[in-house]
């Protein structure tokens, strides 16, 4: 199977991915790195992992439809199947999800439906939880919304601060990505309705 | 300290606090239970317990500001100064809020802010999350919404039913409720904003 994964930044899942695929944890070749974004590190981390990566800039194109036509012209290219947000910075439309139905996965730093958005470890030191997490989701038409495959919860310590809280989460995302991935993978997830049950 | 827990049914959140106590756990007295319900079994639970119950039902007053008049005289009477809402199925108003501000504590079944309101478990399951869990908070104006005071987290099981994990919940719960009166009782909690800190 051939899986894309679409990063805006500093692509530390991205790298954890491709490691778990690596070491053959995941029976998958990462194809493609889609990127936004001319200055994220994302993309000196293909370039050593030798990774395929394409530079593709929203700003180019006159509308979100175009850019995203782009992309999948590229996604198609290399027939991929299964599409890894990995801390992309743009909203997928609905078009694209239809395109791609049930095989766009996300990560989100927080135990969803809390704390949806993009600041949502500091929403949750901010509303006072003591326990958050990260989540791995199907992506559907609204924003964190999709299907859920696995969440992992922690604990919020007295004295975290939204810099030490974020280090625990991205081990915890580190983890938890690439072991949604393998499931998605092995075609071990059947949803029924909302509900992702593993086989 | 005197102590008043509110029921409307089964009690046995009222049971799990009233033996914390009995184990001398909670350097607290249960003053008072209240109950606005003829047939809880929670009043059976508070003769056995021998802990003066109070029966006051709402259609014996003409409105609700009477109704809760009427439960502050007797929260009065009996010097209460920390209220545990334990299967009470009543919204308290703003009013009795402020009376006891920072003095009334709920507990809910599910990692606030996720699933509000009174189907809490039934929520979570149809959203199909892999985690929930069980929140203690102090009570403010708005519904499941005041500081929190603890949280613990539990997995749902592929095979879960709404029994099978509110059984769960409730073994939880029947821990972390005594847990966050104990510290309410010895004055460790303090309150930044939102954020419940425990010395």
């Amino acid at each position: 199977m051939n899986i894309a994964v679409f990063c805006s930044g500093n692509g530390s899942n991205f790298q954890a991915i491709a490691d778990s695929v690596r070491r053959g944890e995941i029976a998958a070749k990462i194809a493609l790195m889609v990127c936004d974004n001319p200055k994220a590190f994302a993309l000196a981390r293909a370039k050593k992992l030798e990774i395929k990566s394409l530079l593709i800039e929203r700003k180019n194109f006159k509308t979100k439809e175009e850019f995203e036509a782009g992309v999948i012209r590229n996604l198609e290219k290399e027939s991929i199947e299964l599409i890894c947000l990995a801390g992309f910075m743009r909203l997928i439309s609905p078009g694209f999800v239809q395109r791609y139905r049930n095989k766009i996965l996300n990560i989100h730093p927080a135990l969803l439906p809390a704390f949806k958005g993009t600041r949502s470890i500091k929403d949750a030191l901010g509303y006072g939880v003591k326990v958050t997490g990260v989540t791995v989701h199907l992506v559907d038409e609204k924003t964190d919304h999709g299907p859920i495959i696995l969440q992992k919860a922690l604990e919020i310590k007295e004295n975290d601060t939204e810099e030490s809280l974020a280090g625990r989460i991205h081990e915890i995302e580190h983890e938890l990505y690439p072991q949604a991935i393998k499931l998605f993978v092995e075609g071990k997830l059947n949803l029924a309705g909302r509900r992702a049950k593993i086989e």
